[in-house]
């Protein structure tokens, strides 16, 4: 079964150890922020800190694992169509819409959507670290270190799918930010299947 | 008066809005693990991820600000005789030295050192983000994404100098990572200031 994400909004479920989640970007240039809480003790979410640092790379793909606050294998990217996503920036919100777009009536962005998602879960809006941004094609100038965020790689249909290590709350969008999706809002779509299945 | 902060261990401190405080790598080639929580309400830190959003720039220096995950200035670099820091790696901990070093009796690093300093004023180990790791070398191949953890670039009594843009807890580390510290653990030193003392 295929679940839709509307533009501009986010949703969030509960994903078992072992179970396969398929992130899947219907008509391409599109990004998904995902964050992922241990359903068991909420405290323990997604570090990209942590992850960066045993992975030795910024870009994550197939075979590599996001780790927890507390070092522990939370997803593993099993499957991989598109090949580059972000691990380095927090949810488009308010303030990024009011600080970089200089927008005088700011969308509240993929952070209130994942606020209003996580909030039947117990996690409130402090409990919001860095996301793993699915599709997300952000530039590093190696030198400068000047980043730039540039159209997804994604094209219509392409997925990237990934096992979950632990039992998860896991809450994904379709991104609000103009710069991640080339200026048009779209869809994102899910699968959860078991693993073999 | 400047305070010492022994090789392979941590401290924490009050620091007002408008203080100045001045990080200083005696010896040359350290790296400090730089922590920073609203004294008001400590469930406001400091955010790697909207940092380097609102930056456009993943290596930060003078004038740059360091805001927190509510996206409001913490902390702005108002002098960089170094002019280079990482803010994507978490502190080095236990698993980091048991994942990445492989060491059968892992030091509790940088992170234990931090629990240690913040268990008094109420901050627990989850509550540790993405530090902001003072004169660490992080190199990145804007490529791959590949980075590595090169020595310090900081000579013997080189600083950097911070302003508190609202009343923080900080906690600081003398790192204990050896990639980080080009294998000697040295001490670091701070300074509190007035602005314009």
């Amino acid at each position: 079964m295929t679940t839709r994400i509307p533009p501009r909004s986010g949703t969030a479920f509960e994903l078992k150890s072992g179970q396969l989640l398929s992130v899947i970007d219907p008509e391409g240039e599109q990004v998904s922020d995902m964050l992922a809480y241990n359903l068991a003790d909420r405290r323990e979410h997604l570090s990209s800190g942590r992850s960066i640092d045993y992975a030795s790379r910024l870009f994550l793909s197939t075979n590599d694992i996001l780790y927890s606050n507390r070092s522990r294998p939370m997803l593993t990217i099993v499957e991989d169509e598109v090949g580059r996503h972000d691990f380095t920036l927090t949810p488009c919100s308010h303030d990024t819409f009011r600080i970089i777009y200089g927008d005088s009536d700011p969308h509240h962005g993929c952070q209130g959507n994942l606020e209003k998602a996580l909030a039947p879960y117990g996690i409130g809006p402090d409990d919001i670290p860095t996301a793993f941004n699915i599709f997300m094609h952000v530039s590093v100038d190696g030198d400068t270190g000047e980043i730039a965020v540039l159209p997804p790689k994604s094209k219509p249909g392409q997925k990237t799918v990934f096992r979950a290590e632990m039992d998860l709350i896991i809450a994904l969008t379709a991104c609000s930010a103009g710069q991640s999706n080339n200026f048009r809002y779209k869809p994102i779509e899910y699968q959860v299947s078991e693993a073999g299945a």
